[in-house]
């Protein structure tokens, strides 16, 4: 099945907001193995809107729209939609029921006089709103499916994950699978253009390929889609084969959709090693990306989130005079950090960072982007100093990174 | 001028990768007064990038186009709008010596026999890519611009910065402010129709309002636009003294854009406090968030991400037997993970944050979302629990914005 997303709102388009409604629904609906075929994002405007649902009607099974069903006055879904079908908007009992209940759940009396969520469009259902007050609306017509749901993410995703999924059969009659590659230490040119000028064309043979850059290193993805199980299960092993063979093989970190994340946390559990961290620069980002993977308490034992030269001296046994000589973003404080944190939490690998991602802070031989990361393990104790660009944001970003990587190659020497 | 964007590539909406691009371009138009009207997501598909082509370009005066320009069979940009204008593709000079630049940066060789970024459609010119390897694409008629950049953010983000905005002059001819009321404690509906239901109305005599309901409150704005200055300051005026004596004044937390994080900074500063944190469940993104702030460094001292009770009792003093008698996750946890934090890091005000994310992790009293929150200062001790729902990442975000709001309330205290 297709289909089309229509994101409402000023907020997201004037930078106020970041969307994240197309990431979680595009997942899901790839899981599902139903195509979403485009996703607009507009302003609370009725002409715009008109002119996406006008596309979106045409050409998709289902139309989602997200946002302008709350109470204030710049929430215009409802009414454009009863222009859009021409109905009229009327009183709807099953509406006021479902509202009543929500407001109920979080002991709240549902004033009618005050607020509209029992009238709707005529021939529209109401879809009820598990976690918000204001609900969802349904609209069938010629086989297709329209839903307007609320546009704040968790409502968004808790309206599509107990209401509407179970409403919309997936059309999966095939089996589905993507291949995933990871790469790393090698450009993508390079891949495809150096190392093994034919893969592509190679991959190309068992599905869709997919070539995708980023800062951890390139992904290569190869979508396999069969209607009979084994043949995709021979497909898959194929494809490995293939790429054992080839000189790509030394630059695989992973294959597998799993970031790099969960891959250090399923290395480190299957060789019963603890982390920890000590960071400065990337303030606890590392530590946070580490425990958003679920299970990660069962290696991640803590981070000293060092900011301040007081805490590296006082928690990580930093010496001042290694401060002093060296400054705080050098290889020798991120050595000493290593050790320290190694030695305070008590775990197997300790990986640190200490940089500079700007704006301030920059001196004439470390610019904003300089990062020292440190290391230490019973393999022995580390470190280096590295160059990134970007804004501060996306510096803590590229540390955190790199440090990642640094902890998944001391994992692997274990 | 009016914007369009379109954002090309599979991996955006079969959910691999988050659009960030749509986020900073939108920003970044606020900031200049111009207008992003629609962007349009779409995977890599000649027909659908037509269509959208056909919309942008007839209504918008710059069209954007992210995604595509790389070196693998899936780069379909330089193609499609090759075809879409009717243009053939043809060496160019210019852009074989830009190319040649970015991969001289590098310190590696173009090789044009494997790469074709140097043939580019005639009239068309290159675009600079001051970190990446692929050169983007600019193209003007009618009055009319199009350029074509990469799609990863940190190189369309340079891009726009340092080579695109610079040749698009801003058509700003007024003065414009965007008045930001930041409130707390109260839902949406309630602020409209219940508290001060002639205030909407009020507000719309200036500029046109919004309505943002989010995790820490409802953020309310007025878009002033004046062609006199003195006339928007007055305006910005008169809306301030006409929230001073209302009764939303009571859940007014801010005046202005600045997220939670920069206001705790700001006033922590300026009543001289240092912070700190000490984190279990949160694992650090409290302390990221903090850290994400320029000029952080100037309170915050550090946080100590406490995943483990083994860290909780060493660094933290957490005594076993509280741990043994109520729980990592209870109020008295927090408590002294406070008390000890404070102590640990030498700071003014700790706060902490012990709970459940899940999806693991809950008992038959502490379900997924159960958080124990305490703060320690000069002011005393204090914790309690709290009770969210969400994913487990969602969870996190719950956790650590209800922990910024204990913080700012307890500056505020001192």
């Amino acid at each position: 099945m297709k289909y089309d997303l229509i994101i409402v709102g000023n907020e997201l388009l004037n930078g106020k907001i970041q969307d994240l409604n197309t990431h979680y629904l595009a997942g899901k609906l790839y899981e599902r193995g139903d195509e979403l075929r485009k996703v607009h994002i507009i302003g609370d405007d009725e002409n715009l809107f008109f002119e996406a649902l006008n596309a979106a009607w045409a050409k998709s099974d289902v139309v989602i729209t997200t946002g302008g069903l709350g109470p204030t006055q710049d929430d215009l879904t409802k009414a454009i939609l009863a222009r859009y079908f021409d109905k009229p908007i009327l009183f709807c009992d099953e509406a006021f029921q479902v509202t009543k209940k929500q407001y109920g759940r979080g002991g709240r009396k549902y004033n009618r006089e005050k607020i509209d969520y029992h009238n709707i469009p005529q021939d529209f259902r109401v879809v009820y709103n598990p976690i918000g007050y204001a609900p969802g609306l349904s609209f069938k017509q010629d086989h297709k499916s329209l839903y307007a749901t609320p546009g704040v993410p968790t409502e968004f995703q808790e309206m599509l994950r107990a209401e509407i999924f179970p409403r919309l059969k997936s059309t999966q009659r095939h089996f589905t699978k993507h291949v995933i590659i990871k790469t790393w230490k090698i450009a993508e040119a390079k891949i495809f253009h150096q190392l093994c000028p034919d893969l592509w064309q190679q991959l190309a043979d068992f599905g869709e390929v997919s070539s995708l850059p980023h800062l951890m290193g390139v992904d290569i993805g190869i979508k396999l889609v069969e209607s009979d199980s084994s043949v995709l299960a021979q497909k898959e092993q194929a494809i490995l084969n293939l790429i054992q063979v080839s000189p790509l093989k030394d630059f695989i970190w992973h294959i597998g959709p799993e970031k790099m994340e969960e891959v250090i946390i399923q290395e480190a559990r299957a060789k019963k090693l603890t982390l920890g961290f000590a960071e400065s620069c990337t303030g606890g980002l590392l530590a946070s990306k580490i425990t958003d993977i679920s299970g990660s308490s069962s290696v991640f034992w803590g981070s000293v989130v060092s900011y301040a030269n007081q805490v590296k001296i006082k928690s990580l046994q930093v010496k001042e005079s290694t401060l002093k000589e060296f400054g705080a973003v050098s290889a020798e404080t991120a050595k000493e950090m290593a050790i320290g944190a190694r030695s305070h939490l008590g775990v197997d690998i300790a990986v640190t960072t200490t940089g500079i991602a700007g704006p301030g802070g920059a001196t004439a031989s470390k610019p904003v982007g300089t990062v020292g990361i440190g290391v230490s393990s019973s393999k022995g104790d580390s470190s280096d100093v590295y160059y990134y660009q970007g804004s501060r944001k996306s510096l803590k970003e590229k540390f955190a990174q790199a440090a990642l990587i640094i902890l998944l190659e001391e994992i692997r020497k274990i």
